[in-house]
């Protein structure tokens, strides 16, 4: 096995659900030992949500793939943990602002432990602010960041990215924050706290479209899948799909008009110059979309990557999945052992390093399976004491 | 000021548009010395592009904010480029690639110069496979990774997500693929080179939606605002405004009820289980419309939230410039003092370090004006030899 860029470094997540458990999943894709803790018992909420591999959640498998499981109950189990934290390098939580601080294991008090710790905390609005205690949901930072606003068409509702983009964006913005602090840690010997918001962090994701009302005082509408300041580009409709291009340049649409077989569009006063393009943009759709419903979609992405047009498919998650390219070539999906549900393919990390190459570690922890060697031989507990801890359900 | 986490760290930056200079722009934020090296009297092309502050392209001021910038042509100026190289730490460009092959400056070369260079290339379909040569494209990227097939409703056009996500994530997973290679580096002195897709980073994000089909063979659909499993949960419609809320189990739907002042809906035999409620959908979410267009969406959103129902509105970007909570607050947009465009504010980095807080450290540079900085301080080359490069528009 190759060597990871974290090896030797601990990281204890606490974090439910999603934009946590991301963040924890990709230290460890890293090369990380994680430690994931759950209450004893219940475990991770997400260990209950759809989708299912033989009747164990392959959504709580896919985000805590690698980790190992320990169960902990946080309030009667609290000087365990103060031991654990001891030994740790990068904690991950998602509680709401406050919880940790009610269990006095608030930031302020771990780092008396261990002033390297590196406390990343996410949350959906926040640790500081008015909205702080608000429960965090994707959808609703997606919202109130601005995203809805801007996708999907003028003409109808605002709609949310389908994938849980606020989530998954606080998921990786943790993980800088972790690696950034690891960087400043291996100078300095002191950790710190990192604060991420779902809201920020997809406020942060809008920044050219922010920049439209900083700048222009102007509120960027939805523009569907073109732009407004370029024609023709967005979708056209193949027999059997939708195809995304981006022909609005003037050296970019002539080619389209050849390829239509339509060359004289080129020259329209209409459509010749791209302001005027915009102009009679619907038209223009039509004409296209006029030519593309003889062909499928792969055969109008082919003609148009041909001549130069910037063109792919709207793939389904069957066609993503069953991409030559994607799957094989760029080996986007890996499979995992899981002890109860069996072989299980996962999405894979998807960066390449040429030395310390990202992997997923090995399958998602049935709960409190490593209870055992966590506290036995990191925690140095004898196996009595552990059954002690696990009849006074601590851990 | 504060520390930076990235004190000591130089960046070279020769990316264009938007992944790469997002990618060198957290570098910076992070406290990186970051030098955008652009091409002498052209400059990286998003200087025209739209949004524009007194002429100036605004886009480019956001991503390239905090930079250096001098000029450099990479064929005549190879052995200058090869120099600074050696003083460098990470070097980021999002090139199709080949072309740094092509200039005899790819990654193979370069560690030859540094071997603790950190090299992150990112590119629209990674440097392998056999979709690496074509061009790289957000909207597209968006479309073949299936966010687009998940965007949007069922009974309507897939849509991409309004934020050019697959560019921020590529961004943010280059940010992290470079920091883990930094602690690597710190460990063992080595480099490496980092293959960053736009297409990989976006199937990333579709982890959950890609198990439907990895688990249970099942294409997901697009959802619009709800989710598959609950209702009630997605749009409901003020008076002013959209607002986006999840009340779609058994606890939190007896409540919205009741705050619509019809309790006798959470008993109805139609509606008092989520598997019900799922059937019966499109007349649920009409009884909540028809309850929702009495109140403005600030209103709804008070209403469900002190009923514990998570919710918020969908906001316009001019609404989440003028956010107390997100502008104030939590700090998103800040100032930058642009030497041609005067002030202008630009979208802050997201990230919260309590010892090392992440800044923009500046404006964006004007084409070249680092030149004498970098090549007489840096490079140690006299002012009668710079006077000679940029006669000869190597510089």
């Amino acid at each position: 096995m190759k060597e990871k860029a974290l090896e030797g470094i601990r990281v204890l997540d606490l974090s439910r659900v999603l934009a946590g458990p991301h963040c924890a999943a990709i230290l460890s894709d890293l090369g990380a030992e994680v430690i994931k803790i759950e209450e004893p018992e219940k475990g991770d909420e997400s260990r209950s949500l759809r989708t299912f591999s033989n009747g164990e959640s392959a959504y709580y498998m896919n985000f805590n793939r690698g980790k190992k499981g320990i169960t902990m109950n946080l309030k009667t189990g609290r000087e365990l943990f103060l031991k654990l934290v001891k030994e740790a390098d990068i904690l991950v939580e998602n509680f709401r602002p406050g919880v940790m601080d009610r269990l006095s294991l608030g930031y302020e008090t771990l780092k008396k432990y261990n002033e390297g710790l590196i406390y990343v905390a996410i949350s959906g609005y926040g640790q500081t602010g008015a909205n702080s205690q608000l429960p965090g949901y994707d959808p609703i930072a997606q919202a109130m960041s601005g995203i809805c606003s801007v996708t999907g068409w003028a003409d109808s509702e605002p709609a949310r990215c389908g994938a849980p983009i606020a989530d998954i964006l606080a998921g990786i913005n943790g993980a800088v924050g972790a690696l950034a602090a690891l960087n400043y840690r291996n100078r300095t010997g002191k950790g710190q706290m990192i604060d991420i918001s779902l809201v920020d962090v997809s406020v942060s994701a809008l920044a050219s479209l922010n920049q439209v009302y900083l700048s222009e005082n102007r509120v960027p509408p939805r523009q569907g899948n073109g732009t407004e300041a370029a024609a023709p580009g967005g979708s056209c409709h193949g027999k059997d799909g939708t195809v995304i291009f981006a022909a609005g340049n003037d050296r970019l649409w002539p080619r389209l008009a050849a390829i239509m077989e339509k060359p004289d569009l080129a020259e329209d006063p209409r459509y010749a110059k791209n302001a005027e393009r915009v102009k009679h943009r619907k038209e223009l759709e039509l004409l296209i979309d006029e030519w593309a419903k003889n062909f499928s979609a792969e055969e109008i992405v082919e003609k148009m990557r041909s001549a130069g047009i910037p063109a792919g498919s709207v793939y389904t998650i069957d066609q993503v999945v069953n991409d030559t390219n994607i799957s094989r070539e760029r080996n986007m999906f890996v499979p995992i052992h899981h002890p109860a549900a069996g072989e299980v393919r996962i999405t894979n990390n998807p960066i390449k390093m040429s030395l310390t190459q990202p992997e997923v570690q090995g399958s998602s922890p049935v709960l409190g399976q490593d209870n055992k060697e966590i506290y036995s031989k990191v925690l140095k507990i004898s196996e009595e004491e552990i059954g002690i801890l696990q009849d006074n359900k601590i851990i």
